[in-house]
């Protein structure tokens, strides 16, 4: 594989953060045998880091992380990047507030994007990390550009960093790789949540009011003073 | 941040052990990234220890903990505290009895929570341990002294040591933080097994004379001599 | 306490056995904090090993194990046995063949038994191990024999090494301790699973015929030769 | 036991690999106790490997694995093999493509049997990897072929590398050991997801030709190249 791309210091740590970010992804049980990934767009230039395709989690490591442009083509790397590469670059190229993509199947989201329903927010942390109802995309198949512009279609129209592809699974977006990989998690565990609530009865949803100020309040002060 | 607090030995083995016990939420799956709080209070200080905002499990220590008054302002710590800190501080003020405050928004008790139905008492553990049903708490937004005057209401008008705050979460209490924890535990646990009992069916409720007999001697004989 | 028992190297044995074998009940997750226990009658003496009260798993070794006689009177340990050591020594009192018993609160046998429904025979894995449905015992309160002649009257009727009490948890016997465990693992196992399947509609029933072929099949050629 | 083979380096690797992938059923919890079992084909002789019975996944290595010949008869080994062994060997003898073979009684495939009813194509990961609908197979009784020969009339119909045993649980079948446990995962996962998709609802099918063309890439582009 050529060496398109000199692999500088700051390089080598986002492949690393990379690599290391997929251990949330199994710590949470988000993801099984090797179908899920995260991807991280390198600051300062028009290209991604990303996992490679088919190879399990306990082998994952800043080295086998594969460096592709934003369209999805490998500058660097000695493994084929993961079959959703063309989703990630395409959020990326369209998105550019976007620093991390993570693609999961992950169970419970996974069964609302089954029936084609959005999670209704009906909980203090659905409107904290995603302002709102999470919202369902189209479906649409793998293998050209119908996934990537079905998340950005999705994303666009609200404030949620989190979609859940019809009869698929979840993307989710964010500032950072970190932080996509916690709208990952969240957006399985209010899927659960909201599952089970639902299972029993009707959960009282928020008022649109109450969910703007938990919202603001989320975004803006939660956590430590100058790191989000 | 100033050091308006002299920290002893006996400070330092509380740091320590509110660290720790953030443990045992993430044993029991209890909370996902650093969505979950433990708090003690200083025994003989108007003074509380609880976990630091935004801050992973994985990184907690004694050093990271947080030392605030009853009203939340920092005596001691480099870290801003949790954005739940005005919920427990209001507790601590309102109810001497209470050495240990919990907050999770543990799956199932949040989904009980969500639909805002008590967890009723059909299990001789809900008697033993929470002496009646599970009550439900209001829907208060985070900001000022809602969601803590709603947990003491709520306490106050029965005997569980925990209550599900409506489209939130559950709040436990404990004369210690170890016993709110396991308060914590147990609120889970049944909420859980209730749920799933009331899927297929209606579970038997336990008659108030039982439920009377089960609740006086688990707080009196369970245990080892001397140590409840 | 009183060493009115001399601990030979076979005691000792037995205890460690004892000791570890909860390890298998948070394995399985069939057990939090301290709510559950494995006992063991000893071999040649009437008396049984079992759990220490209130102490955390963590904590258990073959020292703080605590022997008793069959009436629950402590014979050697420093710790208070079991709230749950009537219920054991009744069993071994009466059931001579019993070697061991282990109770819990597993999350799916335990919703079976809080709506007192037995778990129908519909799986080969409940014929082979159960012999047919696993039946619901009485309700009984903690204090006295009842919970002990609950179990015993219910465990005569039928070949299941498992009884539900009802609003209460399963209790299993077998041979040794480590197969009570079994039992305890394999109820919890197929309570899920028949759970689950009836959530959906109704599981098949297997024939009278087909259920006394598995049964005797699995407990007569099962396993290594000589083992069993 | 006599010593019918050469134990030669080939074979060494290949019961060590049948003992870890072992190691996978315990990782994604599709087993307890001793309730499930891998085998392999042993490439180039009438041969296969299979786990002992009755004997704990902890304790399983190289050494302790069986070979027998495709009638189940020991030519290899000091322990029993699998009580599950006639239908491994009857699956090697009439489907010559397959090289593994994997049965569990994992939770939500399980239930999916015990009403025999398939898992439908509604998801993404089914059509990958299933090619369609999950199938039923027939109630059969362990002792003779008849588990055998329904799972090989079942997989014969369509391309499905899983059956759902009815009544019973899965059995998987692959190229290799390692492809047939990656079925075995897989089938669990899509059985919880589509059961929880199905609780609230009904999830919509995949169209044939979506399929057809989601399992025809999946099969021959996915993961890294000359590796499948």
């Amino acid at each position: 594989m050529s060496l398109a791309v000199e692999i500088t210091d700051t390089f080598e740590e986002l492949r690393d953060t990379v690599a290391r970010l997929h251990g949330e992804l199994t710590r949470y049980e988000l993801v099984i045998w090797t179908a899920g990934n995260v991807s991280a767009r390198v600051p300062g230039h028009d290209l991604m880091v990303i996992k490679p395709s088919g190879v399990s989690y306990d082998e994952l490591s800043a080295d086998t992380m594969v460096v592709t442009d934003l369209y999805g083509e490998v500058v660097h790397g000695d493994l084929a990047p993961s079959s959703d590469t063309a989703a990630h670059a395409y959020v990326y190229r369209h998105m550019p507030e976007v620093g991390g993509v993570v693609h999961t199947h992950s169970t419970y989201a996974t069964a609302w994007a089954a029936r084609g329903e959005p999670i209704p927010c009906v909980l203090t942390m659905i409107a904290d990390e995603f302002g709102g109802d999470i919202p369902v995309g189209p479906f649409a198949l793998i293998g050209d550009d119908s996934i990537g512009r079905g998340i950005v279609e999705t994303l666009r129209a609200g404030r949620s960093p989190a979609v859940l592809m019809r009869n698929h699974g979840p993307f989710t977006v964010g500032r950072t790789a970190r932080d996509a990989v916690k709208a990952a998690v969240m957006v399985e565990d209010v899927a659960k949540t909201v599952h089970i609530a639902s299972a029993l009865g009707t959960p009282e949803p928020l008022s649109g009011q109450d969910i703007d100020r938990l919202y603001a309040r989320y975004q803006n002060v939660y956590g430590q003073q100058g790191e989000k």
